[in-house]
């Protein structure tokens, strides 16, 4: 992926210099590149090789950072440390961290509209464009973002945690997997909603373990400060259902997400060891 | 234009709301509508209707409204007043306004890829995302912004002035222009390039029309202050070449526009006028 995604990201001896550097900065930076994960690993079960879709998970992984340099900005969370080093705006500068984030969206797209590496036809790279720009858009993590700023220091009840997590990780995570599902032209509906079932329990199961490694992680593992949801007074399954029914809501997720991949037999190993180990990390 | 996009934004009352209302606020508060009306005048041109490309238009005027949005934010230009009202973040707030202009890039996007007005085969529309997609990037609009934070307070010569405004402005225009020509299958490379010639000249004329504006402009017709890019610091055509060269350089691109037309003869007659009042208006 680091090099997948370093060869697509615009070089940074080309102007405006400063803010391809902070491209490459932020999105070169590390982190789990757990939606790049999951869509290959949905290739692999559906007999597609990574090289096919390696254009699709760049595209995902961009609109994934630039929604966490937008998030990090003063206005939104105010953070100063992501995957344990500055976050873009205090590396660079505040006007220069909202144009990455600008840029990263429209770069996306550009992939999934004509990289080469990518082999789908029109149609399917139309239907691809549609799947990232509705889980991007106003149903999906922005929409999942703005609930979020609205509803800090309101107490939600659980439905409605579950709704915002839904756009707001959910929808992203979920077209993680429809994207390689796509790529098979004909694929049988019954299996295509297989795997949709599959993406949404284990979206919110993701969201739920990472909130509860707000509470009981450790920072140096994480490489950014823990008890952040709190401070902000957001309402989370640790903080509205406590923490051992965050678990159990985990485990049962999981376990909805595992019987979703039953009728793709051995071929889902790749799914299946990808969902073991986003629910039971530490990190 | 205002019912064609209303009808395309997301419905106030969905959730989330005060996000939908944002955007509808910043996209249905009037503006020029100059791209839109670019894109429409090169349609009839080549003898397409309006209802033909009306989503191509819709498209290339919301991703011009989430650039004004961020651009206004307090760390881009700060501004507090936008065609003759508060500006987004102003009637708003800041996380809000961040979140209105990510949300209207994929519904932009969205539009082109499945807007059912647009009689556009499948392969067409990977064209216009396309054009799209790199003229709101790096080397278009976001790169110009970009290089225009980085060089306030320098002292750019003209030359770098105009490469700015071709990126940051000019991308645009351009764009507006090529993708109702992009909606002709088989247009001829030689009228293709006419329209691209056409579509330089006047982007960068507007924006040194904008420019002089900003010094000799009636704050009350332009619905803003003038004076902002004198107080910022920031190089344009009157305060590196002075007024009557500036003048003087809009009258050229004016004439290049002209001739460049010159092969379409009668049929560029809404083009023509089109450039006639940008480049003479006072507002």
């Amino acid at each position: 992926m680091e090099l997948a995604l370093a060869a697509r990201l615009p070089q940074a001896h080309l102007a405006p210099t400063r803010l391809h550097e902070a491209m490459r900065y932020s999105v070169l930076g590390g982190g789990k590149r757990v939606r790049p994960a999951l869509l290959f690993a949905t290739a692999r079960t559906l007999g597609l090789t990574e090289d096919e879709v390696e254009a699709a998970a760049c595209a995902i992984e961009l609109v994934h950072v630039y929604s966490l340099v937008h998030d990090d900005l003063p206005s939104m969370d105010d953070d100063d440390l992501r995957r344990g080093r500055p976050t873009c705006h205090k590396a660079y500068d505040e006007a220069t961290a909202l144009l990455v984030g600008d840029a990263l969206q429209p770069l996306a797209f550009q992939l999934l509209a004509r990289d080469p590496a990518l082999r789908a036809a029109s149609a399917t790279r139309l239907r691809l464009i549609n799947l990232l720009s509705e889980a991007i858009g106003t149903f999906g993590m922005t929409g999942g973002q703005a609930i979020d700023i609205v509803s800090q220091g309101m107490q939600l009840d659980i439905a409605q945690v579950e709704d915002m997590h839904a756009r707001k990780t959910g929808a992203v995570i979920r077209a993680s997997v429809l994207m390689a599902a796509e790529c098979v032209p004909g694929l049988e509906a019954r299996r295509y909603a297989g795997l949709e079932r599959f993406a949404t329990a284990i979206g919110l199961a993701f969201q739920i373990q990472d909130d509860l490694l707000d509470v009981i992680g450790d920072p140096s593992a994480l490489g950014k400060a823990t008890g952040a949801d709190r401070e902000r007074a957001k309402s989370t399954h640790p903080t509205v259902i406590g923490i051992a029914a965050s678990q159990e809501r985990v485990r049962l997720l999981h376990g909805q997400a595992l019987e979703a991949l039953v009728p793709f037999g051995n071929h889902a190993a790749p799914l299946r060891s990808l969902a073991d180990w986003l629910l039971s990390r530490h990190y």
